[in-house]
């Protein structure tokens, strides 16, 4: 198999948008394609994550007409979804296909209009990443099941709630306190823990403050390889995917313990794995905090604390800059905003950007390794990219 | 690159059902996974097509349920959509990532309730597919695009309306013949010319007997390589991918000639030059009949006929079971149905069966190379695979 390599990355300011998503798309994928100063025309293929076009704008097939309005009408062009795990999984199945050989240069990436959808129909409609059979008809909402994973964490691990829900207020005013100064964020705005503490109940124990917002937004990265990368001298530094992973898991019933995500840990193995790295060498990581509380837990699936620790090592500021690894210098979903299907290329998007050394005043210094992480579902799939500079 | 075959496939009947797009995939995948004598666990990874699931059922993130359904409940598994090809660009990423060493035995196919969806519903559903910033807002629909192509087709090659009506009747006699003898076909019913053009008009001048119906139905295909199929001994003849070709357009406004449907001719000359073959070499065809209009100008754009012939090759029998080439033996999507998430799957079973000759009446004698044909969207996307004995 080939090395890959991102050499452009782009993203729309997320927040709320007035255009399309295919537009969206377009101008993100423009920021990246002139960024690798290549033309669309040297794009062969086009890899689209998205969830809800069909249901906010009507729009299905979206692919095509996101490749036409980029001036590459004739392209193998596909969507891809998998909830909130879409544009990483379009990404996944990029870089496969450039490192198997099918393709030398691709686009991939996400777009969604999350914030046009309303915030009580988007909880609705985010239900149907739920099993349907199963947990539709119980009438539970992703905030009902991180609700329930931080009292059942607060339990299993012996942590007073009043303990756990200051340490979930520090996440969010962590990641609000980076997205400050990420000029693409949705939500810049600083914060402190008493502003999450009182704000309004959204589903017990999490308080408004404690949930990311629904955006719009696109993010998309051109990938070669580092031989045709190497060829373009103009090309910004090339920075290398060492390991991807991706993995799956059923309904929650089905679940053992749904403090620890089975897909997650699955997943984040793989790309260990394939890059011979381990959780240590990881400097910073985007990952998927769609709730305060799924942040404390994603970073013990990853590796990154010990089972039980999340919340400790994130009152020790372990997770924020200067940290052992500083977790969502983006803001991350909470803060930058979280247009789903385009969230993990925004995420890389960020990584790349971090190990390129190009973030300003939220660069972190001296970075080497970043880890993508995206939860899609109440933890029905997880995908996870390692990056090295 | 390496060589990939398919060692098992699979189908529901196609028709009206009362499982769920989940449940349907997973009686077509056990049906694939028996045939080819491997179990769930030999399974590495899911591509799974489906368009509606949202609409339909509200399930998004359905490949992650159907994994573990099929009892592989953390391997990556992946939707893709692309309109009528999901199933067919499903197929062609699996195709690539074994192709590319990234897996050696993956599951690849579909699932559709469209049956369930209702006529008048799933016509306004259909158009989603379509460009809904340009085209959405005109009202049109797909009946209408192809009323329109036979239209300028009429005109452009000075062909009767009369004559041309008559040609396309005889597809739908042909197909509706063919789908006959189809056990798992949707509209099993024989029927003649009359019956076509005495049938109620849908949009002029396509009558109820130029559409195919709406369909519910999975189909699922089991890929690995030529060598690890020949270690398992007692797998059925494997058949060759030989070839595959993806290619997209923009909106209808930017065709230039709907009657010549630009990606499909992008997307089978991918295809004969990779595989090595030419339009002669074909013995037989599943191709997109949604019209019977659409059948005439797709053995045209796969170069099986010159253009503006396809409709005289229909009445001098050279699509028949005996003629220049075999189009639709299942019956196509006008006998065998459409349930359109699943119906590239379903032509890759058709054409694998044919190529094991195990059809039995509807058996195309000395079958050797096959091709699948499927559109989506209003000329948006086509996909096409080439199969080899």
């Amino acid at each position: 198999m080939r090395e890959v390599v991102v050499v452009g990355v782009g993203m729309t300011h997320f927040g709320i948008s007035e255009k399309t998503n295919v537009e969206m798309f377009a101008e993100a994928s423009m920021e990246a394609i002139n960024e690798s100063r290549i033309t669309p025309g040297d794009i062969e293929a086009l890899f689209l994550g998205n969830v809800f076009g069909g249901l906010e704008e009507g729009q299905k097939n979206m692919a095509p007409f996101a490749a036409a309005e980029l001036g590459m009408p004739n392209i193998p062009a596909s969507r891809y979804e998998g909830a909130c795990a879409s544009a990483t999984l379009a990404i996944i199945n990029a870089v496969y296909q450039v490192a198997g050989g099918i393709y030398d240069v691709v686009l991939a990436g996400g777009t969604e209009k999350a914030a046009a959808m309303g915030t009580a129909f988007a909880t609705r409609a985010f239900q149907m990443a739920s099993d349907m059979r199963f947990e539709g008809p119980s009438g539970i909402t992703f905030p009902s099941v991180f609700g329930m994973i931080a009292h059942l964490y607060s339990h299993k691990y012996s942590i007073p709630l009043d303990r756990l829900k200051k340490q979930m207020a520090m996440v969010a005013v962590k990641n609000h306190e980076n997205g400050f100064s990420n000029p693409k964020a949705h939500l810049k705005k600083q914060i402190n823990t008493d502003d999450v503490l009182n704000s309004i109940m959204v589903c017990d124990p999490l308080q408004l403050y404690d949930c990311c917002p629904f955006s719009d937004g696109a993010a998309a990265i051109i990938l070669t390889t580092p031989e045709i990368a190497g060829k373009w001298s103009h090309i910004p530094k090339p920075v290398r995917i060492a390991g991807l992973g991706s993995a799956t898991a059923g309904s929650l019933g089905d679940q053992k313990d749904i403090t620890r995500i089975k897909s997650r840990e699955v997943s984040a193995q793989r790309a260990y794995k394939q890059a011979n790295l381990t959780p240590d060498d990881v400097d910073l990581c985007e990952l998927h905090d769609c709730f305060t509380i799924a942040e404390i837990i994603a970073t013990e699936g990853l590796g990154f604390f010990e089972f039980g620790q999340g919340g400790e090592a994130v009152q020790r500021g372990d997770t924020n800059k200067g940290g052992k690894v500083v977790v969502n210098p983006s803001g991350g979903l909470k803060s930058k905003g979280h247009p789903i299907g385009a969230t993990g290329a925004a995420q890389v998007y960020e990584i790349v950007k971090q190990l390129r050394g190009e973030c300003g005043p939220r660069q972190v210094e001296g970075a080497k390794v970043g880890m993508v992480d995206t939860l899609g579902g109440d933890l029905g799939i997880v995908c996870n990219i390692l990056l090295k500079r």
